[in-house]
């Protein structure tokens, strides 16, 4: 069991495409450094909704959120102002409270590896105390992994 | 001429998809109000795109880029976390050196109108001074414009 | 008692500074349109701070917050990376459930005025129902402007 | 020399103070993680401006900036809208085209360590090619770490 979920967390990198507009931009001509994490939060965002999880229904349902205990953010090159990127995002580890994704930003054009992190969230009830992911959202991410899993073998 | 012009003008309305992350929401459980000005900025640069002008391009070609002048923004309801919102903007005047738009952000789901927006921009050369549009750009958007007009008609 | 509270909201300019960082320009080498918006709630809640609100404990004791309405925004000049500026904030209004400002934004150098705002709040209770904004607060912001008016003249 | 140096960068701690707005604080209740990153980076441009360094200045004298290369940032506990906080920041290591900062968060009402960050900065220059530091500005840094060591012996 434990290592088909192993098996199942290594292949599952989704591809969320976005566009560089003014506000993320600096007086550089490049990216600010701290909007890379929103990048990265929001493609995180969209790799739980594609599983079939919704940030806010989560909220609602079990009373619980993901928190960042860790980022660690490597800055490889500058992505630009109007330049289309692609966020890959896998999930690498699923445990008790604890969620890791690896992250890399790609410019489109080019291919270029932009920036890298290492992600680590802790799932946190109603009063900010840790708590084990609920059972229903472990299923639901072991289901999708799995899936994705046997498509792409 | 210019009575096509306006008539062009009358019905450009595009519509941009946002989809609001953690990024965008305060303590408040509700989007942050300067964050609405970015979500009109990125649904401007989008139209501009879909009209065939790339903002980096113009800058490089023409030197001048918009800046804003005067926003007026209505706050009418709160868009929350997670929800999807669609922005529709319109341009509402073209002329000399200044360019308007009318923004309306929507909720997705209802249909709700939550914020409105009047946006006037003026071109700027590089020296940061007001310098006509460039008749190239004016011939593109009206282009656009006449074209989507007959479209619709 | 009517005309006082007039008076007294005619004279009750604060100031307060504020550093351009990174984080706030864009790669025009100037402040993003949205981010003026920042410095203008910083300023208004170092306002109320000055006149003895501090707004956490308004929502804990009073369970209000203060919403904006709308926003009218001009931008006359940009602001630049590093540069210091002061944010002259008023109370031009309050009754009922709302409340305003008008704030202009100078740059320290050379005393130009770069943006001006003029800012309508209302009050909002836990559910985002307008209510009526809470006599302490009126009274603490009347004494407030009283004060200074006297002080001032 | 380098052990002197060595010994400067040990003891070189500076405490910047942040207030939390509203803009910092995400519908969590807490500040956004990615805000964190804004605050240190304040903190790292106010620390070189007491060291005598202005970084608008320095990119006209020089035609150089630094870019942050690494960023590792643990989340510890969070902190909340209002609330005052205290960035400590040190001076770890500078050599070559590189310089690096630990950072820590604290709270300010109760000494609580909220956060903190080891972040690497690379100096580049005006095409954003790495670029040794100017001697000036390491004779700068090294002149203010030692004399804040003597003071603080």
């Amino acid at each position: 069991m434990k290592k088909e979920a192993n098996n199942a967390i290594n292949c599952s990198t989704q591809t969320w495409p976005i566009r560089v507009y003014y506000e993320d931009t600096d007086h550089g001509g490049v990216v600010y450094y701290a909007n890379y994490l929103k990048f990265m939060e929001r493609a995180r965002s969209e790799f739980l909704r594609t599983a079939g999880l919704e940030l806010d229904q989560i909220e609602q349902d079990y009373g619980v959120m993901f928190a960042v205990r860790q980022a660690n953010v490597s800055y490889h090159a500058p992505a630009r102002f109007n330049e289309k990127l692609l966020i890959h995002s896998s999930l690498v580890d699923m445990r008790g409270a604890r969620i890791a994704f690896k992250q890399q930003i790609y410019r489109d054009d080019d291919h270029t590896l932009l920036t890298e992190g290492d992600i680590h969230l802790a799932c946190i009830n109603r009063d900010g105390n840790v708590s084990r992911i609920p059972a229903n959202i472990i299923n639901t991410l072991h289901d999708y992994l799995t899936n994705n899993e046997e498509s792409a073998s």
